[in-house]
């Protein structure tokens, strides 16, 4: 079954590429992917597919039955793009100003949109369900998948699985981690309230310039001494503000920044140390004080038999030459929430452009990515779908 | 002579309320009082006295000879406003929108002109020359006192008088003090200059926000360790702006700040540790930086020989309740210029508004003052000339 | 082959039992091992086992050379004991004052001969060779694995493998770890030069408190902001020594302190980066330094093929309940430099107390464990030698 | 009167100079003066002078009764050494091993006994009475003046004068100041009590080294920010004492140091600012500590019209070459407790030695002082006691 698959893929190859070019061409923001969700929901029609769309939103589920009864599995791409404006000298270079595809969700969803027609072309030999979630707002807190799944998404699916294309890796490559793979990316905002005055009469103020830099040396400590040591975890102060004449104490300062961590507990006890060292700080120093924590997509747990079980079936798809343990991620993704409802993985799928010494960043204004990798990306999610039906089924009858 | 003097300004001193409430209708800003200088000058034409104009800019010098040998005394009135909206409600408020006579300054040249006035009437019996200094531009650096000096305004001078009306204290208090009693009031400028990066990969950074919050830290050290304790001296980062996205780290942070000292000695100590603490804070965190400290107006240090005859004078003068020591001034006066030059004294007049409780402060929209201070000022100033005259006539004839 | 090891090894428990005892009854501290070195090469020269002794000092080394051809495998126990009274209420306590077993390395030696033995027996079938270290002085820096390898303990060896009963896990566990298991523990030591002088007096001084505690603080940044966020990095200031009456400003400060790292190049990073910020942290207070950096030993990182190894055989080794992937150890092993010679691994052996709630921690006055536990061990590391000298010797084949 | 008063003065210096020289062979501790105070009751009860002991401890209080009705004046001088080995080479070297007079106190009570001699042979004509207060225990905290002023030695006093001989100025020089001279010298100590732990576990503990360092680094901001810049304080940390071996993260962290002020208010301010620091310092560190804050004596602060007295008649004294402000000592004397009873001044009288480039300063094993010095005091002392009795005795007449 999985060879007809590859073989059905690597036929539909070219087509594959005409949807992503198709999509880079009309990207659309987050939360405004209209017709991008039209796009999608019109293939699955054509096809006969069962599509259900505004799905918390702009999402689009559509599912293939097998033909056997068994398990869910489910697989999902997003589909937004973002406020970044194209720069590539390419034919399929977007054609709305100010929005790109930058980062390959249009990959993703060319990549779920073949895997599901070839999947429904063998459906009666496939013993179970796959669900293809076409997620919308990836890009922009709080993203698409909360309500998706709010709405629906997950129910009856027993796993998930999902990727990223990632600029950074050759094709062929996938990373996978067991456990956390990418942080969760929060973001913390306080105001010092001191008591501003002139610049010669420190005496009569409480000068919150001063206060404000030594939070920010204070703050250094949650990461060089609370935080245990094996585990990681980031507080960066981005933006400092308290903008006064030259002779004037400052009456508030304004920090701005970012945690990122890959364990909730930790997550948490930074949340917790940043207020103690706040209050603290500006008890020492008189003063009084806002504090925020705004939390972000949680970090990206992936589940280490669903792991373990990816690994071993991605050594044996065609094109895959490597497979290997990622490094922990700092960037977000809310595909973290699917993981916190059922067992699944994310993994990433090596999409380096070929001919290219440094590749361009994600969200670069000349990001692009290997069209190649899209063929990987569909034969390791269309392997997992069916491995993991499959493996499940004769577990069901082993248990009867 | 002295009782003379007395008497003849009590008698002008409705005119001297009129010249004031005058000039307090028709501020002008530093550097642009040209119809201001016009008046004062021909305040000394009609009267005849010997008057130069356009002195280094707007100021305007006269001269009156007494009638018998001498030394020559400086006395100095500066008459430049603000750019401050008059919110008072009285029938003499500024008539030009958005300019003020909001430190006294109209007070000073009134005083002036009409003890100018008195001391021409009596030159006969004058043992010397007094010079009457009226300086444009004092509120705002450079200030006009270095372009007139340099213009010639202290030729043949052999010593300066000025007083400041002084709205905090009631009027019949002059104040004095030996060496500094106003600050230097400096400003500095520093751009730390660190490497940019994503929030969540500080290791790939050089944190400017971190690296001007610890600047900021040390720089208190100055005045705790490296001052001599019983000198004064302040050092206050006003202004700190590194303005980023939250999940950014800071490529620059600016800090803006001003130095009030009282000695030259601790003017350049400060100077030069602000930037040893830069030079190292910003090596311990392997970033660059820029520094400029820009010099205002010198310290105000008054001579002793001279401020102690004013004090033995002053209790001599009618309508002069108490000879205090001031408290240091933290505020900058480019009279300090001519103290540089010739010997000298500058002096606080009481003239804090009666039935009030607390007067509003200089440089405030509601500021004003006791007019009646202005006669106290008139005859202080006087008496210093004469006496001045006097005392040194009669050494010169002594060493004759 | 298996089968008659771990059967083997069931029989002679009680002997194992024996000889953990006797060696617990007396214990020598790092470096004065003599009767233990003793002890062991008698037990080898009695079983007519070859033997080495004084191997760079007081290290043992043993072979049994197999009756097939094959490659060599070493496997490697430590012996040396602590200088801590022990405070257990056992029949088999210390009967040296002040000296104890209180980290498991008699059970390391005893586990080691009673497995030689066994394989002795069986060296007919045993494709290869088996060399037994009994390293000397690993608690002690510079330790005696360098100096034993200087000596050539590690000649001719192909790989070897080497475990640590560990009383906080349960018994019939197995920990491995890819890559680093455990830390680099390094030493520094910061002398902070300034300039004494009267408490009353800062600015006559360098304060050299001043001038530390700043150091302290900015310190902190190494492990916030340098080092890569998913890297682990440990920098504590243990000492912190300016020792002066209450009126002094202090001339010195010394820092003391340790560095745990698990990766070379951040090992390095660290120690420049110290040295950084010493450098300018002086410069900042216009004070000068020494600094020294001691490396004491690097990181243990596991070979990953060796490890993977190891984790399927673990598997099958009856007694082992669980095969877990270690969290990151802070502690320091001298089994890293074998490391650096050869491929192999280094893992942990749970030997928890049963009956205990809390186990006491090793170098804990009180401390013991499972002796269950060196069953396992030996057969792990048994398991261990046997399946690599077969799986060598058939890959031997294959090349030929 | 006054001539007689120099004059006789003048006659005795050799007899002052050989006083001075028995009591410095002979130097007493502070608390156990009991030769001293026998000597100096001795020389009284020879003259025939009234005499009482034991006041307030070793103190010794003569009394001379003028021959007209008046009011009372006192002098003091202190007469207790230092536990410091004379290393001088000269004649009248200490024979006392580890006691010296190194700071001048010999001198003051010779002088302070002749010129009681003097003012008893001239008492017939003196209009008041003259009070001698011989105080034990100045150099050590809680010193005599507090127990003799108990103790009644004030009794019916209506001003007083004191000296202290100064090697750093010539001979002939008399500093004064109006207001504070001499500072308030207080004690701090702060105990942070963290949790210590393993020094690769930072997560573990709370680190009392780096809390503590972060409170040093905050005490800076007294000085720099709260204490009114004009006014001046020292607040030096001299003492940092957290020793643990270098792996190992300090439980705990003492800070010992200083605190000098002028103003009891500042004085307060600035205790309660260390306790605001300390308790938000170690807040922000989850830590807890202990504070205390132990008075010294306070400043000594001179009265204005008794100084300004002592300014204009000091002028008139042969000898005197110059009356000088003095600059603001950090050095504590508790002549301050006087002056918080009576009004009167404390002054300095040059005594620098003779063909010495740089004198040795006060509390030097090699301190000694030029002892013309001692006939400059005794007539300041002698003409202000003698003046202050004949100014007011003139004003109580013209009151009646």
């Amino acid at each position: 079954m999985l060879l007809e698959l590859f073989e059905s893929l690597e036929e539909k190859y070219s087509e594959m590429v005409d949807i992503r070019r198709h999509l880079h061409q009309h990207p659309e923001l987050s939360f405004k992917e209209y017709k991008t969700a039209e796009y999608i929901a019109n293939f699955y029609k054509e096809l006969g597919i069962e599509v259900r769309t505004n799905v918390g939103g702009n999402g689009v589920v559509a599912k293939v039955v097998g033909g056997k009864p068994g398990q869910t599995v489910a697989l999902r791409a997003d589909f937004d793009a973002l406020p970044i404006q194209d720069e590539k000298d390419v034919p399929y270079k977007s054609t709305v100003p100010g929005v790109m595809h930058a980062c390959g969700h249009d990959g993703h969803t060319s990549t779920l949109l073949i895997l599901a027609k070839v999947l429904h072309e063998m459906k009666d030999s496939i013993p179970g369900t796959v669900v293809f979630i076409h997620q919308h707002a990836e890009e922009y807190a709080p993203g698409g998948a909360i309500s998706m799944i709010e709405d629906g998404c997950l129910d009856g699916v027993d796993a998930i699985f999902g990727t990223h294309l990632w600029a950074g890796d050759q094709t062929g490559t996938i990373q996978y981690r067991v456990g956390p793979i990418m942080a969760a990316a929060d973001r913390f905002e306080i105001t010092v309230q001191g008591a501003g005055g002139h610049g010669a009469q420190p005496h009569k103020t409480k000068d919150a310039v001063v206060t404000a830099s030594q939070l920010v040396v204070n703050l250094q400590q949650i990461v060089s001494r609370k935080v245990n040591p094996v585990k990681s975890a980031v507080v960066s102060v981005g933006s400092f503000v308290a903008e006064n004449a030259f002779n004037v104490i400052a009456d508030t300062a304004k920090l701005i920044g970012t945690v990122r961590t890959f364990d909730e507990e930790v997550r948490t006890q930074v949340e917790e140390e940043i207020e103690r060292i706040v209050k603290g700080t500006c008890y020492t120093n008189d003063s009084s004080y806002t504090y925020s924590f705004d939390r972000g997509y949680p970090a990206v747990v992936n589940h280490k038999a669903e792991t373990e079980f990816l690994v071993d079936l991605a050594r044996s798809v065609p094109g895959v030459t490597s497979v290997e343990e990622a490094d922990l991620q700092m960037g977000g993704e809310d595909f973290a929430y699917y993981l916190q409802h059922v067992k699944g993985t994310f993994f990433f799928t090596g999409a380096r452009p070929v001919n290219v010494d440094v590749p361009y960043p994600h969200h670069h204004p000349k990001f692009d990515f290997d069209e190649k990798a899209m063929l990987v990306a569909s034969k390791t999610l269309g392997s997992a779908a069916i491995n993991y039906l499959i493996n499940n089924k004769v577990e069901a009858k082993i248990e009867a």
